[in-house]
């Protein structure tokens, strides 16, 4: 099956908007064996998507799925576009006017006379559901062609893709690819390949790609066999050890709260450069609220000392970002939320407040449960914000291999 | 002028790489003037190389920039595909050849031979410098089109398009675009639709975008007269009112953080729902340690009556997602950490955790300051991550909207 991606939108073309949402289909779809062709995007201009289809028609495609211009606005013209385009007109659908009636007055506003088109079917073609949104998708058909057409807000074209075209795309295709993402953290990409450089290099059959990011590296293999990846996947976790966190898309936080719930123990958190960074990534998940008990943001040093009883001397003596500090802060959190562990973190987020001994990137965790405190010394060199990630990233991972190695 | 990106590569039409070079492309060009009418990716293969330059022949451009390929390995095709496609075949530049073996050398490499591909000059056609790298652009025309290729990769890209391209558009482009982006939050984009529509319908000359996110509606007005965006950017003000929160790309957080430093007053956090949010983004902005003293993140019961001191009646008459609660908490967490403000959340993030009398989604904050307590409650309809981040952002826009109305 061959496919097209179709983006409606000024936006894109601006720059001001990256189109993530293009790549996001691409990839979810990579796994059925549907072959993305072109990606395509055009102005909210009633011309320029005539044209883009018309190019679109010309290959010989199985499938469109168009993105944008869905909304309730005056530059949302797809809808009515399409229509033109697949000569129909639509009708007004009162039941579904009603039901985005009741939806607007349960958040207390009253639905402005705006979202009207929204409640349109086309009389030749269909609409299907937006589980998070009030803009339904439209569904053509012409010459074999099967277009879609879905809103550009994220997570409502996701919702979308995954409850109607992922099962319609899957239904048609005979061979499907099999995909499995080994997630790793610790490790720098090169030093990371050079571990598993030999496996890579025999005949496995398999299509392997390495995505690094701030919170570690994915290596994802795809294949029409799924023993040649199980078998790739096993070698390759064993050359890894414990750099490898989680297979497919669970993040790390999840298996920190898997991990802690599997275990009978409660965390706390003491926070300071990541200012609430690894409590909010925490209470992402589901269900965190069975262990997670809570934390303190200590961003100056008088905090630190109310707070969790950090000693003037040890402030005095060791500097807010010392292993000291992270010692007692620790410690200090997890006697104050009556947890089974306590964790903490301090250090120079940048771009200011580093000096020659103690420069921008430098961070101290520590670790404190039954068996008494632990502290370690990490040195980031990215701005603020991934110097933020990286950190919260290198907690949560301690945690995870704290809890492994106790089993 | 107008001009059109074409992407070549496998790597992001399965969505493994975010097509970030196009949209970098295309912001830095926008202000120029020039208009992007249409952004294709093809895979790395000759024949959809071919067709995609058919396509694009077909608009009527001025200008094509081509981005990929130009690299020195098998799947690198576009230097050999592009001199067929414009007839033409191409010389050994030996002199260039003599400069990259140097260049290797320098840096105690022997240069493979498969960089040798990148020393070739069409015969019809130029080449063009990259100050970044060894893959030079090429230069052709035909039709009174023009085509750059680049390199796909990003810092050679934006190097060659600073010292070459962007100074050829800049010649042939009279009147560069002028644009503003008013952000706003705290209304859907239907409603702040409604309040706006009849200045909108007015003939103002410019070009306005709308779009929308969980933290709000950035609208987006471009023009090539500054007076005409001026104008209207002054007159939807007025009706938007205090919805507007910035100009440009500047975050709520960061108008906060500057407004509590030009009000020369600190801030403590005490979250429960938001889990930490809150504080992470008020910590994102460098320079926040100077207003941002830390907070609580109590997550549980116990920690709210450890920590803050929240009454046991409290929690069991009104419960812990109460305005009662709420405003307790903000209250003792301002007394804590001795700050000017205190604010609070507390709420049902969901997915579990909702009753019929208090359904996911619904929040209640506090913000206490010398002028005493106040409660607001919200009901917000996103999952989990939605509900977290339309919580963190109406709070931090009640701290804004509070220090605005108290000068």
């Amino acid at each position: 099956m061959k496919a097209a991606i179709l983006t409606i939108g000024d936006e894109i073309l601006s720059g001001n908007t990256i189109n993530t949402n293009s790549s996001w289909i691409s990839k979810t779809i990579d796994s059925t064996g549907c072959q993305i062709v072109c990606h395509l995007t055009v102005p909210d201009s009633k011309k320029h998507i005539n044209n883009g289809l018309d190019q679109l028609f010309l290959y010989s495609l199985d499938l469109i799925l168009c993105t944008g211009g869905l909304g309730p606005t005056k530059d949302d013209i797809t809808r009515e576009t399409l229509c033109d385009y697949f000569n129909t007109t639509s009708d007004f659908d009162r039941n579904y006017w009603n039901e985005l009636k009741a939806r607007f007055k349960s958040i207390g506003h009253v639905i402005p006379e705006s979202n009207r088109s929204q409640a349109f079917v086309p009389k030749v073609g269909k609409v299907f559901p937006n589980p998070k949104g009030s803009a339904r998708g439209l569904w053509f058909e012409q010459d074999q062609v099967t277009l879609f057409a879905l809103p550009g807000v994220p997570n409502e074209m996701k919702a979308m893709i995954r409850a109607t075209v992922l099962p319609w795309i899957k239904e048609r295709t005979a061979v499907p690819i099999h995909v499995q993402t080994i997630r790793t953290t610790g490790s720098p990409e090169s030093v990371l390949i050079e571990k598993i450089n030999k496996i890579v290099e025999t005949d496995h059959g398999c299509r392997i790609g390495y995505y690094p990011s701030s919170l570690g590296v994915d290596i994802r293999l795809t294949s029409t066999k799924k023993s040649a990846i199980s078998q790739l996947k096993e070698k390759l976790c064993f050359a890894l050890g414990t750099l490898v966190y989680a297979y497919g898309k669970k993040k790390l936080e999840e298996i920190v709260v898997d991990s802690l719930k599997d275990s009978d123990q409660t965390i706390s958190t003491a926070e300071s450069c990541t200012g609430g960074l690894i409590g909010h990534r925490l209470t992402q998940v589901p269900g965190s609220s069975n262990v997670y008990c809570g934390g303190v943001i200590v961003y100056n040093d008088y905090a630190k000392m109310d707070l969790l009883n950090v000693k003037k001397s040890t402030l005095k003596i060791h500097g807010a970002v010392s292993a000291e500090t992270a010692w007692e802060m620790s410690q200090a959190v997890m006697q104050r939320f009556k947890t089974s562990i306590g964790i903490s973190v301090t250090g120079i987020a940048g771009p200011g407040g580093g000096t020659k001994n103690k420069p921008v990137g430098l961070v101290y965790a520590g670790l404190t449960d039954s068996n008494g405190n632990k502290t370690k010394k990490f040195m980031f060199s990215g701005d603020r914000n991934s110097n933020k990630l990286r950190s919260s990233q290198a907690v949560l991972n301690w945690i995870r291999l704290m809890i492994q190695n106790a089993k």
